[in-house]
């Protein structure tokens, strides 16, 4: 039986365990001890059960300057210990991570039009929200976070707006996709373009966020789902997934907006670009129809961060929308989409290609790297 | 009484009037008799009563490449004859042209979601939509429309889907208007961005586009209103179509879309491009508040039309749309902007700045390009 932090009298100390760090853009992370502190007021700390290793992980670990760090931020655990002021989780609590809190009351989070949440929305400095410090340390020197979740570690502190409770039900090595490519994908569907009924879609990339919008757009009932890849080894998954027509670009004689316009008389009712390449979200723009043509961009970009697009493409009435988690409100709406996988509706075990342990991250790193997997399941010790 | 086309039996024949012809890029036009082809079937032919200069026929006679042209899009007339299978119009009939036309039937015309007509949308390439040639000529030398308007001649051919009839008590010298820069303004606010009550807009380029934008805003109860302009001259009228802040980008020590932020808590829930230029677009973006923020481009870019944005602005949920004459089905809705302007529910006439007739048209070309005028409306000769 778990013990409530209100009941507790011990002080929470802190913890010393291994973490996977990343010393240098690029470089292979390595297996440290690092110190976790105790979470501070309004914190939590997990004990990692299962992280998995997401695209824009690998995209930060090969560009940003703020090292070390320990990356991960789609994660499954439960509560080790709860800082002052903390009442909605209990020591014991299953949860998973959220990379942009819900703090339940700033101007966002109390409208109905937005999850860019003000207090606790993404981190980008390697630091926790509260107090613009880690809570990582090796030997007394400082070690960043990322996303303010920092998963990759047996144990993590993260502020309690940024982890949401979980049905006893919900595999925890499953349900870790939830907590970011998952639901961005799904909510990209579901709540950004608010799919309907017999429209055409087209998905530029089609890794698990890719997918996720093509499993979102197929239970919206579209009629033709288009799904663009440069590795035709992923067409049946892409079928399974509710992809009707799968395009290489490398294997077209005509640039790929046209073939698309071409196959949905004028363009896509919808289109999202999935890969994290500026330069196609203008074609995933050109893919769209005009008068009411929606592109959605879902990705990080890997290179340059400015879209460059002709005018004239929203002249023709075309829109450009973006979100962050899909436009969920992380910790309002996520238990749902849990429920939904519990009850079938939703599937995600097909996108988990490799299961592998803590001390073998450095593997998933390559195989994101190179292409090779879909979600890498990494479970920490036990 | 007018003569319907169905009783008439005398052929129809070229009339030879004055035009206003464009022979290069930026050159003053010289007036011509130029002859005007009798209307092909499904066309019209138009004497032009009244015809505003608008913003993107300078843009276009300074930058385009197709001469010899007659420019001019925005303007009223009365039928003067009609071509075979056109039932809708009679001669004698009171219309406004469309440079963008309904054919009613096409997947655009069809569906409730769009404005841009497959069949008579935006013409380019100077020619009539039916037949891919003109129907002016000097000595039989081809004289290019411009937008399949052309409407700086005392007579000229329209395809019957780019006219829309107009109430008999509706003035021809003012409704004009509605033909292109009012209506397009109107409807962005009301059609495209949908502005709700009690809402923070910000408005880009205070010229006749940017000024019906605010009047509809003003419309809809938007709480603030702010109006940004390079000309101060600007600040009295943009407050009588609703401008609650004027801002002059050369008076501020920081950037506009900074002043923009502080003064509407973290960002306006719309703001609109209407200067036509790129940069300003981006601007326009970085103004709006995350989450739902909504930028709406109008205008037709002057220089670059290559918009160049950082992707984090879509990432943290702003959306960035455009359109065509506000999204407006231009014969289906155009008659019901002028009813509300004959019952005083919208005001135009405040925006005509200065009235001349025909010979003086290069004047109005020099008042646009000094910005010294909202709309210059062209009297032909009666």
């Amino acid at each position: 039986m778990s013990i409530s932090s209100s009941t507790s009298i011990e002080p929470i100390g802190v913890i010393t365990c291994k973490a996977a760090v990343a010393w240098g853009p690029g470089e292979p992370l390595v297996m440290e001890e690092v110190e976790v502190s105790p979470p501070q007021p309004m914190e939590i700390r997990i004990k990692v059960v299962c992280t998995s290793l997401c695209r824009s992980d690998v995209t930060a670990w090969q560009s940003q300057a703020i090292f070390p760090r320990i990356f991960g931020h789609e994660a499954s655990g439960i509560v080790e210990s709860v800082g002052e002021g903390v009442t909605e989780f209990e020591v014991g609590d299953r949860v998973l991570t959220l990379f942009t809190g819900e703090c339940m009351s700033c101007k966002h989070c109390t409208s109905t039009k937005s999850n860019m949440c003000q207090v606790l929305g993404l981190e980008r400095k390697g630091l926790m929200h509260s107090d613009q410090k880690t809570r990582f340390s090796i030997k007394g020197k400082p070690i960043y976070h990322y996303c303010a979740v920092s998963s990759f570690s047996e144990y993590t502190v993260v502020h309690s707006g940024c982890a949401v409770k979980v049905s006893s039900r919900a595999p925890l090595e499953k349900i870790c996709l939830f907590s970011c490519g998952v639901a961005a994908g799904l909510g990209a569907a579901w709540k950004v373009a608010n799919i309907s009924e017999g429209s055409t879609v087209a998905i530029y990339g089609l890794g698990t966020v890719g997918l996720s919008v093509a499993q979102g757009a197929k239970l919206r009932g579209a009629s033709r789902i288009i799904g663009v890849d440069i590795n035709t080894g992923k067409s049946e998954i892409a079928k399974a997934f509710g992809v009707t027509d799968f395009i290489n670009p490398d294997d077209c004689s005509e640039s790929v907006h046209q073939v698309v316009k071409r196959i949905t008389d004028g363009g896509a009712d919808y289109s999202f670009e999935c890969v994290g390449d500026t330069e196609t979200i203008t074609t995933a723009l050109q893919s769209c129809c005009d008068g009411w043509g929606l592109t959605v961009t879902l990705g990080v970009p890997k290179v340059t961060p400015l879209i460059s697009t002709h005018y004239g493409l929203f002249l023709s009435g075309k829109t450009l929308t973006g979100s962050l988690f899909g436009g969920w409100k992380p910790k309002s709406d996520i238990p749902s989409l849990i429920d939904m996988y519990l009850r079938k509706e939703i599937k995600i075990d097909e996108l988990i290609t490799h299961n592998m342990p803590f001390e073998e991250i450095n593997q998933a790193f390559n195989l994101m790297t190179e292409g090779k997997c879909l979600r890498c399941v990494i479970h920490m010790p036990k």
